[in-house]
């Protein structure tokens, strides 16, 4: 039915449908069904001491400051910290190239706003993060996809794409959204190698990077590029824009985020987001800063790991166990999440359709491939439910396979 | 110079100036300068017991859900808290016509997002609030000014600008920012009767509505709309898209605001947000709705309106003390701000370079002229600073204005 309101919205709002995926999981929101659909933090997890401590610490000591308008940039002393924290790994950023954002969503919103212009094309890994496709079709982005196999995005793949001439490359190296699989080192340097060379600039999407439970840790693709260049003395200026969060290390719940990039990037961000919400709440930041500053944080992923680690090999271990043969699924050293392929003639929304009358739910993986496809993939987070609930539902899933097989 | 990121810039960024205010903001914050520039609430109304109550109560009964991820369109209680609130003003409206935004301006960004096409005109109030100005240039807005006097809007003028078909007409009908003024009732009716015969929707802004210290309480905007359409049984279905915040009444460093609007608009809207930051930070809503939920605020906005009331009084008497012939100024009813306006023959930035000398700042009205204007107004805060602060910061743009008239 045509509406008053129909023919006012703007053209970008044609392409801004709502996420399939975040309707489905309004379905699944039952208690008794068990759903590896979502991308939930283990609530277990929260630091709800300590953040309760610093609250009344914050209010006490500083309450009119905490619950004042504050500057676009951020909490100066949160900026300082992960800055510090940033150099240990080899990257010599100063708070200048660190924007305090509103979760990474709205980084990836504000970098579309500042470099997207209609008809633009971004060069990423398919299947990638929902949430980017998502920002970036506002801004009438076209997507040149990349795909995958476990060893990350397949860079060797790249050089042809490159040649088409997009904005920047968006790739997510640890533990990816949906895939659970991370990039290579090998690839790793050949992506610098190929951005640098065609001039294309890289954002590097990393929320899980904390989160690894085996094997080594990588270097972060901003570091290479750093190494690349070999200009480590000078403030950050590569060509990497760099997203982390403390949504999976502290709690998504007060959408704390940040971006590094150069002075002049951060810049143009702080201008648009000046224009979005003028500045990410006062209060959280400082709470989040008198929460982390001690170190804590380094000590509680420690406990984050533990958990998320059991998590993962009971999925792993209930799959063995009880999915059919023709199965195939990823093996994530890390993160929330894996991945898995079905038979070529089946179809994962089949599945699912059958799995939430047996009370379990996944998320299949067709809206994860920014150009179609993935009719047969499905996406299983393994960080919300404990290791029994765990493997109760992949018995669950087992049964509809098997039952969507016949 | 031109730098390596220079033409990767989308072309909307070069429309997104960092705002003049802000900046010139930065300069005035030396400790002995007084300052009328910003549009900070004064950090004595803020409720920080009741604030560090609801926190400690939160987070132990229910610290689990305040830091996990929430749904986009915000939390379910405040919701309903605020549409039980709007209802006593005579606007039906559930909580499906309700998004909580992370401020105003997240509203402002979010509307612009949905509804502005590069080229559309916007009908303003000329000078206007500066956040609207930049959340909407970022997505290629032209603006229709209509002067305002010291009854807001001249609605009479709006007639031959409605035929240029403006995208929607947005409006602070209360206390406005920059200016104070207050529009009039039967400019109210005026407004929203044009509004409906162009078939063209209003954006009412309100943020300091709860900030009146004299005179009567004037319906707003979308109640008149109400009446005017005289359906009030059902669910708001109206022309009018309301955003109000509790950045006055409780504390900006929240970032807690809420749009009400037709349900398919908010429809639209939850899916920009999807994009823009997920959600509004669970934790603050909560913490919000718990401090507000018995009625606090109510009692809570009547301390904030004597203290205000007082600073007004101050202000308004040291400017008919100290301040020499020649210069007008508005006697705001409410809200945070009051304008002045030079001679015609004076710069208010010349008067500004003066006055910084003499320890004193406030903002020059040009910048919130939409298209050019305003070279000899000024915007002046009373919130912030005490009575004897606002004296003594009187008398010397006092002296500032005689020396400048020399």
């Amino acid at each position: 039915m045509q509406t008053l309101w129909d023919h006012r919205y703007a053209h970008r709002i044609q392409r801004m449908g709502s996420s399939a995926v975040r309707e489905l999981l309004k379905l699944t929101e039952k208690p008794d069904l068990i759903s590896f659909g979502g991308g939930l933090p283990a609530p277990d997890v929260f630091p709800v001491d300590e953040i309760a401590d610093a609250c009344q610490r914050v209010l006490r000591d500083m309450g009119a400051r905490a619950l004042q308008y504050g500057t676009t940039e951020g909490y100066l002393p949160l900026r300082e910290m992960i800055a510090r924290h940033t150099r240990r790994y080899g990257i010599n950023v100063t708070p200048d190239n660190i924007l305090i954002t509103s979760g990474s969503q709205q980084a990836l919103d504000l970098l579309g706003k500042i470099f997207i212009n209609r008809g633009d094309r971004i060069l990423l890994e398919s299947p990638t993060y929902l949430g980017a496709i998502q920002a970036w079709n506002a801004y009438g982005a076209e997507y040149v996809p990349v795909a995958s196999d476990k060893n990350g995005m397949i860079t060797e793949a790249l050089d042809e794409r490159l040649r088409t001439g997009p904005k920047f490359i968006y790739v997510l190296p640890n533990f990816q959204n949906p895939t659970g699989v991370t990039l290579s080192l090998e690839r790793r340097h050949h992506l610098v190698e190929l951005a640098d060379r065609y001039g294309v600039p890289i954002i590097e999407d990393d929320p899980y990077g904390q989160l690894r439970y085996e094997g080594e840790h990588l270097p972060a693709v901003v570091v290479i590029d750093g190494e690349y260049r070999g200009s480590p003395e000078n403030p950050y200026s590569g060509n990497v824009i760099y997203l982390s969060t403390f949504s999976k290390t502290l709690a998504p719940g007060l959408r704390l985020a940040w971006v590094i990039a150069p002075q002049e990037v951060i810049r143009k961000l702080v201008q648009a987001k000046q224009g979005a919400d003028l500045h990410t709440a006062t209060f959280n930041q400082i709470v989040a800063y008198e929460v982390a500053k001690g170190g804590f944080l380094d000590r509680h992923v420690h406990m984050i790991r533990r958990i998320y680690k059991e998590r993962r090999d009971a999925m792993l271990a209930a799959m063995d166990s009880y999915f059919p043969p023709g199965i195939d699924w990823t093996q994530p050293q890390g993160g929330l999440f894996l991945w898995g392929t079905l038979p070529e003639d089946m179809r994962s929304a089949d599945v699912l359709e059958i799995a939430i009358k047996q009370k379990v739910a996944f998320v299949p993986g067709g809206p994860f491939y920014p150009c179609g496809g993935g009719h047969n993939t499905m996406r299983l987070n393994f960080s919300y439910a404990t290791p029994e609930t765990i493997r109760e539902g992949i018995l669950r899933m087992g049964k509809a396979i098997r039952q969507s097989m016949k």
